[in-house]
């Protein structure tokens, strides 16, 4: 039975018949020419050629005339891994006017090749020890030009905190003040000191850079050294490198996917690749464990829709096409990849913490830097007061009245810098 | 002494403080914070600070305000690879808001790390034995569902009309039906059939493919069957793996790059990466020998502007940073990365060819697919009118004169069919 893989595009013209242009696509991104064949060779070459499934004009007054058109392409035509199925479906089409990827979906045999997140929520959740409440990360102030023991002193603070994670800054690269495996060493040192005080089990998300053909040895010298996660430019690198090193045995630990370059992509209405797609569904086929993405609510801005467009590809999605071919073959559940966990990021402080657990749930890493670092009290009272302030949302409690009932300074100071988002 | 690569922004604001903005981007994106340290650590931080080189105004009436912003970043900040380059300059930056990476120049030293394109256009001339004139490309009519007889037929037919190169579609992934090695093997003996009776060298550039740690050795394989070009879907698996890929000296081949993917970055005009840069510069230094990137001419279009500024990335630019800190350790004539052939593409025909040659000159290569296969007297008249319409060029005559003065049947009714473009 054929399989197919389900992209669903928007595109804008003032006038284009779309459901021309949807024959053109699913003919021109699959077998080439279809009307001009002689039978004999359509019927061989059906299986090869592309279905449109749905057509959606959308004409309002006053505003651009758009489709939304689905495609269905077979997967005999593309081998089991990302570049072939985004070179086929959005590789020259991406070049041709106003479009824009919007959503895709695949097959229970292509989901099958990809193992996904080899811990997902479950998994961090299991390794820090934390069974329900949501989880809180910290960055680094600032990393570069700083020594190894500038950074385990910023580490160390951080920890004490009580934050679950840390991750590098995304801009720190392999370097002479600070090497990979050192500062490992160092800021696992730390974490162990910081755990006898809080009790806290704690994630040190490493950033793995360099040359595509190192990355699988560099992240297990980080292993080796004690790392127990680590950071990944995905997009600088393509899905498939990380989708590589998910599914490597030997790299026994979670991997958060930063989302540096995705604004080349995601945020025009007319061009690229929309977010849910982009730092979502393919994020999580790849291997993410979590993803990192701009919040709505902070200094670098997403819409929330687009916010919770992406929770639901980590979260919940079963990412397989339903729209076409129903494929019975195989059990849904079995390929249910583990969720990722969100990371809503950028501009957070504790009065938000109220809204990140409205919108997202208790399956959400909050995580802030400047939050942190800029708390009055400092640092560690930083991640203490976001702890208080994700206590407090989970009691229903509102932040002012819990800060007070508990006397919690820190939490008050908090409140008393950023304000409460109303 | 300090060295820097530069990266220019386009930036749309309604009011924001542009000088403002650039000083946060230097700052943000380097050492993180800058006016609240103390003395003595800005004394040791100061060789990674980012540095403001320009921030120009543009308020016109009627027109959406906005700022050139260039900011040189210090080499010291980041290793000697793309991913580095682009996660400092383009990864947090490209989500903040309405922002275009417009433009990147290279410091000597990051320059010096990237040995650039195998072959480039001197190169692959010379694997031609083609001195001076345009070079003529031919794209596969259809692939999908096509068997390695069927392949073998229209590369033979493609052959016989001369061209100098002839290129997998993108989207021909490996497969049952035409696996990599075989089909290396067919088009070969094809082409060396067709040899011997056109006396014409020609270039096959097989598409390489598949999970991104398989792609040196499947490209070795190729070369091993006998390829002697390879087309690679750089943007689908980032630029480090082509610059990995053409760094390699057992990759004796030159390496096409497939612009697949790329309108998802660079047409909007508020977002993503400007043509000249992502088609252009980053081709040129990750070691494309050609690039193939949307015409002005055909169906897929791009401005010409951009592609004049592709070609003047590809072909004459040095790529050397020289607004900040001139470096003279190093001759600039000594870092010089060989031209990358310029390959506009889509929707070409005959008619189009003197409006190729008046913007591009001799350096480019002539690449089509439907204006050879849809060619009224079939494939190899196709590419015979092709090579009829050059020499009309090159000559200076009008196609129609030439074609008449020389009874050339193919060209005439290429013309016939296609029209010339006035």
């Amino acid at each position: 039975m054929n399989e197919y893989c389900l992209a669903v595009y928007r595109t804008y013209d003032d006038k284009a018949d779309f459901a021309k242009k949807a024959q053109g696509i699913a003919i021109g991104l699959t077998v080439g020419s279809w009307t001009d064949l002689p039978e004999a060779q359509k019927a061989t070459m059906e299986k090869h050629l592309g279905q449109v499934v749905s057509v959606d004009v959308y004409e309002r007054p006053g505003e651009d005339r758009y489709a939304d058109i689905a495609i269905a392409y077979p997967d005999v035509n593309f081998s089991r891994d990302l570049p072939a199925l985004l070179v086929t479906v959005f590789g020259k089409l991406s070049m041709d006017g106003r479009i824009k990827l919007i959503d895709l979906r695949f097959s229970n045999t292509f989901l099958g090749a990809f193992p996904g997140p080899k811990f997902g929520l479950a998994g961090v959740r299991e390794l820090l020890n934390v069974k329900d409440r949501p989880l809180l990360m910290s960055i680094f102030k600032s990393v570069i030009g700083h020594d190894l023991q500038g950074l385990k002193d910023q580490f160390y603070q951080q920890a004490l905190g009580g934050v679950d994670l840390i991750k590098d800054d995304e801009i720190l690269f392999e370097n002479p003040l600070t090497p990979l495996e050192r500062r490992v060493e160092v800021c696992m040192e730390a974490a162990r000191k910081a755990e006898a005080e809080t009790g806290q089990k704690l994630l040190y998300a490493v950033n793995l850079t360099g040359p595509t053909s190192s990355l699988a040895s560099q992240a297990k010298k980080a292993i080796q050294a004690g790392a127990n996660a680590l950071l990944f430019n995905v997009l600088a690198y393509g899905f498939d490198t990380l989708h590589e090193l998910a599914a490597d045995p030997e790299i026994s630990v979670p991997i958060a996917a930063h989302p540096a370059m995705a604004g080349a992509m995601y945020p025009s209405p007319h061009y690229g690749i929309a977010p849910s797609v982009l730092l979502g569904k393919l994020m999580r086929l790849a291997g993410a464990d979590l993803v990192l993405f701009p919040s709505p609510y902070g200094s670098v801005v997403m819409p929330k829709e687009e916010n919770m467009a992406i929770k639901h590809a980590l979260l919940t999605e079963n990412l397989i096409q339903d729209y076409v071919y129903a494929n019975h073959e195989l059990s849904q559940a079995d390929l249910q990849l583990k969720p990722s966990v969100p990371v809503p990021s950028a501009g957070i402080h504790p009065g938000l913490v109220p809204w990140i657990l409205r919108d997202f749930g208790p399956d959400v890493v909050v995580n802030a830097g400047g939050g942190i670092h800029g708390h009055p009290m400092g640092t560690a009272a930083g991640g203490r007061a976001f702890k208080q302030a994700i206590d407090a949302a989970l009691s229903g409690e509102t932040l002012e009245n819990y800060a007070h009932q508990h006397q919690y300074a820190e939490l008050s100071a908090a409140i008393q810098a950023w304000g409460v988002k109303q």
